[in-house]
């Protein structure tokens, strides 16, 4: 890489996937010349040392964030007023403070206030993940090929946004710009709608078992955890992956999108209860109709795959 | 391949996925001298005859069935009380019946009554597939390292039974067998819920758009379909590709395992109701606790997987 840094100093606060991962990318290709990092546990700042994707690890947020060019929040959001009221006071005029949250409202009214006159505040969603998290779990290719879309704020200022657009188009990403009300409606469709039913039906089959023994005599009633597992490929699989993501974080973001996720949540509960009805009813041309249809969605996801701009063929990290 | 023909002659009775692909294995492997197929449209036939995977293809399910060792039923299983009805008569004694069905306890209520004595019943289930339907979709790898699922009626003749065993034994599936009463209510977890609320959240998401532009000013509310299918990595990819399943072999499924399907149902909608008000009163322990929970069984699936019944990071066929 013959490019320059694009920061003198980066602070990263909170460590776990998407830190690390982000910590990982900026060494490798030399984005910034020094990364200093926070985490809350003793534990997670020293495997940071030790895994050597920053060049220091502070016990607090003030301490990394002192003197940083830009400072990128990846803890859960629901740390993220803690944090900014923390660092507020110890940032330089003309720092950027970036993060990388599912929800984009809460950041600007969370964050915002607590940042002096001359630090820019540009919010940021790197749509990536796998199912794995902590600080061992990162890999500089994690943003490769996904999308990151930024959510600056009215009147944000336009070098801040493109110094951040640059550093996730250096870290692969293809980089989008978009109101932050309309992200957090679509993001509540595209990923967080599907993250609470795969948790609720990898909850439901478990509780299953326990409940089905306590309450029946017939043996053939009672369905196995360890059955379901067993024969998972069936759909169930893929549910369970997406349910094995960090639970804190998850929790944040429910309750930082209530309300996006509650309308989906009422659209959701409204269409299943008529399927539902359709199937007691055996009103088979209902059900056709209704999976006819769906298909077409997932065809326009293949001809977007084919068109480049994301492979849906690949499959998630596991 | 130096082992014997299982059997001299199999029908297949449906030539779509699972029955061209069963075809496809058969004839690599010459599990049978002869493969007799019947498919419904003529198209078919002609594609099955074009592409090789049948020795002869016939007008009605009779024509193919006539002196068959194997009749192998992979029509949409609401399919099967009118196909038993009619090959009944011509089934020569000794015959075995099987299916490939995804519910046991329809496919004995529905053909058993219907075969003469002397001829066998093995209902079968190869819990295998992909997104793809039609007769060119088949491939003779598919059953390899999956599950077939046998669901012999009391009193089955153990024979034919260990005949159909081995059928699938030499497709590369690692065969069960179970209570059919028990197949169901295991298979409306594994996959007939998950199929269910897959083709339902991507119903919601695409009448979004539409319903919305109706209603709202506005604009940043408004969802766009193509906006969906842009951001579908973060979840909701997985469940397009499910409901991406043939309507009419779902449509049968869900009529004829309307017991189990209903019960789970309504467990489900019980327990999204439950998180739905966690949300709405902003409790963040119960979200947290219950997501913590479902990681466990995520970890079960991928035991499981490294324990060597299957392997859970593979990839689906797209």
């Amino acid at each position: 890489m013959t490019k320059k840094p694009l920061f003198d100093k980066i602070a990263v606060i909170g460590l776990g996937l998407i830190g690390s991962s982000l910590c990982w990318r900026v060494k490798r290709d030399g984005l910034a010349k020094r990364i200093a990092g926070h985490a809350r546990t003793a534990a997670t700042r020293a495997k940071a040392m030790e895994l050597g994707f920053v060049d220091s690890a502070h016990d607090t947020p003030a301490e990394a964030a002192r003197d940083a060019d830009l400072v990128v929040l990846c803890a859960p959001i629901g740390a993220n007023a803690a944090i900014a009221e923390e660092i507020g006071p110890v940032l330089k005029r003309g720092a950027i403070v970036s993060d990388v949250g599912s929800v984009k409202v809460c950041v600007i009214r969370d964050v915002g206030p607590h940042l002096p006159d001359g630090v820019h505040l540009v919010p940021g969603h790197p749509v990536a993940g796998t199912e794995h998290s902590g600080p061992e779990s990162g890999f500089p290719e994690l943003f490769e090929n996904r999308y990151c879309i930024l959510t600056p704020p009215p009147g944000a200022d336009a070098g801040a946004v493109e110094r951040v657009a640059e550093l996730w188009r250096r870290a692969g990403s293809n980089v989008e710009l978009m109101d932050p009300h309309h992200h957090d409606r679509v993001l509540a469709v595209t990923s967080h709608l599907p993250h609470l039913i795969s948790y609720t039906i990898v909850g439901t089959a478990s509780d299953l078992e326990t409940q089905l023994r306590r309450e029946k005599q017939d043996v053939s009633d009672v369905v196995e955890t360890r059955e379901v597992i067993k024969y998972s490929a069936g759909g169930f699989r893929d549910f369970t992956r997406i349910a094995a993501s960090d639970p804190v974080m998850w929790r944040d973001i429910f309750l930082n999108n209530r309300e996006a996720v509650l309308e989906l949540l009422g659209r959701f509960v409204e269409d299943i209860t008529a399927l539902q009805r359709a199937i007691r009813w055996g009103e088979g041309e209902t059900l056709e109709a209704f999976f006819t249809r769906t298909r077409a969605i997932r065809r326009g996801v293949i001809e977007m795959g084919q068109a480049g701009s994301f492979n849906p063929a690949e499959p998630e990290k596991e």
